[in-house]
């Protein structure tokens, strides 16, 4: 740490300008009192000593820590569909602006784009930590980035993260629930409608449903492996009730497809909940706003998105850091599920 | 332009590390071959240089060119909410990609704090120019963020973005037209579900629906203003249905809030669109996966963005830019709109 006198201090800027500190204060203000040429002189001088109001500890070689990166890979097209990324990123940055801080936001191709980006970030010290998300089963980002030494926290289960501190959802337990629940009403075909396997935590959700069926002596029933987008999920619905063991109950992997899916009922004479139950995922306002409302696994993405950014403030502390689940997803039924009719 | 002579080449780097230019792109590209040891060292060499993988003329004092600036003033939660900004943000994204560049996302709580964080995050360098987005009448970032000098693109009718390069939707054309549409299939008593008049797009359009509906010779029918989200959507539809006047056609500023309206004519007993016609803004998938469909004014928020980031990369060039609007959203009829059940 460096001594408070070695700050610089409002007062250095305006003895480098060549004014008082009153005129420092009105040109940051976007007060009037200072000639346009005057303020021009301020902010030259400010910029060259790294000074900034409201913030005078804070100098030029610390302005990394002000932005967290977070680069996601998935289409672009594809980002702007599923309300999950918007409400986690929502939370993110209520965390941020609590601090002060921005996101430095990428969307790129491959793991391997990706290593590549956050190590130019790191090293160009454009960021002072990273969020990950979207864990792989064996991931490749791993070995790289902790190599590099990047501040980072991981969005994923232990099993998948590789040592970085991580927070997660316990999808496993969250799925035993909802099938529990479903079989509770008396459901015995089940489907399941899931994102692709290649990430960590569809892989995880669809073992658990598997084995909860088998458990509960259920007959495996069809899993439909999508991509999350609501087209996806209406042709995967549509697909399902064309098929001869139709399902009586459908879990689904977010919300958007859930959505999908009761349009899909609606339009092919199916009635929900008397002849189809639908359960959706995450859980954003939009099963609030459909009739019948959905019944959902519903789950704080705002503050999970919140809390991950905390713990990542945390491990930039320098403070050890375990990793920690957020609150499992939990039942939250509404008019989208019953008893199978007879 | 520094003369190519002067930039830092992979060859500087391996040379400062002592190792070959070989080993300089095994340690970037992860391959085995060097120790830990000494990738730390070239590591450390490239970020003393300067150098990064693929961009050999990137140097760190070009570094905030790389860099976009976004900053919305909108609450973190409801950010969550509409498809919209994340379909807007997927767009800028798909053209930074193409250009290596990224987006520093910022949610502000007042267009004050807008103006002092764009002002900071111009004067360290930590972006090369903004896109300035939800313009009000009279809008205070102008005057100050002119006179930073600040390389902008401004999101709004140039009535509304004072002197800023600007890039919009023709609201008033697209209000013209769909009111027009409902009017010609036989709706008399028309009600408009829109933003909140503060915002300059929500102002054009309002004036825009009242002029129509009076060139036409329908009773001025009510408007509602709300905030954009589903739940306000839902509140403004069931107030209207309330009404003594009931409207026989609503028209809305988003999708999200036309979703709830189909949800609350369906909780309601109101048959879409035998006794309500329902058309939404934007578009998003969610319009295609309702059982009615909903008809909507179309418009591709991803290819705005898009086009916003384009120019800005052209007013970073120095190039002259024009004001220019996109597509004007157009008519896409689709099944929650009929001629009113005599």
């Amino acid at each position: 740490m460096s001594a408070p006198s070695e700050r610089v201090t409002i007062k250095d800027v305006a003895a480098a300008a060549g004014v008082s500190k009153g005129a420092v204060s009105l040109a940051f203000n976007h007060k009037p009192g200072v000639s346009d040429a005057t303020r021009e002189r301020i902010f030259a001088a400010a910029r060259q000593l790294g000074w900034a109001p409201n913030s005078s500890a804070r100098s030029l070689s610390r302005q990394s820590v002000d932005t967290i990166g977070l680069a996601i890979c998935r289409p672009a097209r594809l980002l702007g569909l599923e309300p999950f990324y918007m409400e986690f990123i929502s939370g993110i940055e209520s965390v941020l602006a609590e601090r002060d801080c921005s996101l430095l936001l990428r969307l790129v191709g491959s793991l391997e784009e990706e290593i590549s980006l956050q190590e130019r970030w790191w090293r160009e010290r454009q960021i002072g930590g990273s969020i990950l998300v979207d864990f792989h089963q064996e991931d490749p980002r791993i070995a790289p980035l902790r190599g590099l030494g990047l501040p980072a926290v991981a969005v994923g289960h232990p099993t998948l993260t590789g040592g970085f501190p991580s927070v997660w959802t316990d999808d496993a337990a969250a799925v035993v629930e909802a099938v529990r629940y479903l079989a509770a009403l008396g459901h015995r075909r089940i489907a399941r409608v899931g994102g692709p396997t290649g990430l960590g935590h569809s892989a995880i959700r669809a073992v658990a449903f598997e084995e909860t069926m088998e458990q509960l002596g259920l007959e495996g029933g069809p899993h439909v492996e999508t991509g999350f987008s609501g087209e996806e999920g209406a042709r995967a619905t549509r697909s399902l009730l064309l098929s001869a063991e139709r399902p009586t109950a459908i879990l689904y992997d977010n919300d958007i497809m859930a959505v999908a899916g009761l349009g899909v009922a609606a339009e092919m004479g199916v009635s929900v909940p008397d002849d189809l139950s639908l359960l959706a995922w995450d859980d954003s306002q939009l099963c609030r706003l459909t009739h019948p409302t959905l019944s959902a696994m519903s789950h704080d993405v705002h503050g999970f998105g919140a809390q991950v950014t905390r713990v990542l403030f945390e491990v930039l502390a320098g403070h050890e850091v375990l990793s920690q689940p957020v609150a499992t997803p939990s039942l939250v039924p509404r008019a989208s599920t019953a008893s199978p009719r007879a």
